[in-house]
């Protein structure tokens, strides 16, 4: 398979690449960074990565921040941050990789444990992770020409521990190549309209 | 208790403040036709609502619009429909209205069943339904000075089965009086971080 990888220079992208690689042909994405550039903020650039790059068989995205700070002070620019960056740049890339993908292609993103199990200063991700799920569940229903569409939603990476680990007391962090798994199951694998929880 | 209802003029504010009123002074909002208006996209409106009508002790919200259309000629304008006024203005409403209600008071906001179980055509909708919980569950173990918050999450309604009935085949609607039951029980239980589906 030919597989893009968006935010392929993340912690996740750089694992799902070294899962993926030694099967499929693989090209790397991110905005600044890889091989080649994407805005997943811009409609144009996610289109113009599509054709640039050829037909690809599977999208995987692991890109897009969230805002993580106090409610009582959080305004709604800084709630913008994951409503742009997470969900609706995930959510306008399946939208474009519908008509651009090939026949039973899939499409893959990532949202996060905060969905369902909310911390202290996430309720920006808690909302961006479930949204991100939700619109998958119904995004699969109308996904054409057999193609898939699902969510890894990993809880916080052994990783990521050093950042964002005193947010996630009690968490049991998960290594990212364990992480990786899921994005193989959803690239690999037959399914759709999943959220692969990885905790 | 003194109750603010926004989106009092639709099918559910008028539902939920026939359950109330008995026992409750309700304070009726909506974009237009209330007693008080308000533009739930708009910080300032909301602040004002708050400012002109005095100490509350719970927000009802039932207010706010998602898109409903084709998954395979979506735009992000159709998207930022549901994102803005169903999604954001609720949000808005939760993060202003922690620093103006009572002491123990209580923040509802509406989400709905399609956050889980998804219908052709319904991406937007079930996207911001399920944002909605997601941000309800994370909101919850933030508030200050023992304000709750909770979503009701009410399946197709009964009275808009003339309008949306095409959409929810094989769905068991619901009467408004018994999805107005789950505001009741949000309102004047104790429970928080619910989401109390009504299907």
């Amino acid at each position: 398979m030919k597989i893009l990888v968006i935010g392929a220079t993340g912690e996740i992208g750089r694992a799902v690449v070294k899962e993926l690689a030694s099967r499929h042909d693989i090209v790397e994405a991110s905005r600044s960074n890889s091989q080649h550039q994407v805005d997943m903020a811009d409609a144009a650039s996610i289109q113009n990565l599509f054709h640039k790059v050829g037909p690809v068989d599977a999208v995987v995205s692991a890109a897009g921040d969230a805002h993580f700070g106090p409610l009582a002070t959080m305004t709604m620019d800084q709630f913008q941050v994951g409503i742009r960056g997470k969900l609706l740049g995930q959510i306008q890339l399946a939208l474009i990789a519908q008509h651009l993908l090939a026949d039973r292609g899939s499409i893959t993103l990532t949202s996060g444990v905060l969905s369902t199990d909310p911390i202290v200063a996430g309720a920006n991700a808690s909302t961006v992770n479930a949204g991100i799920d939700g619109f998958v569940r119904a995004a699969a229903i109308e996904m054409p020409r057999g193609i898939r569409i699902n969510a890894v939603s990993p809880t916080i990476l052994v990783e990521s521990l050093p950042k964002y680990g005193p947010y996630f007391r009690g968490f049991e962090a998960v290594s990212v190549s364990r992480a990786a798994l899921a994005y193989s199951k959803s690239v690999e694998g037959a399914q759709t309209g999943q959220i692969y929880s990885v905790t």
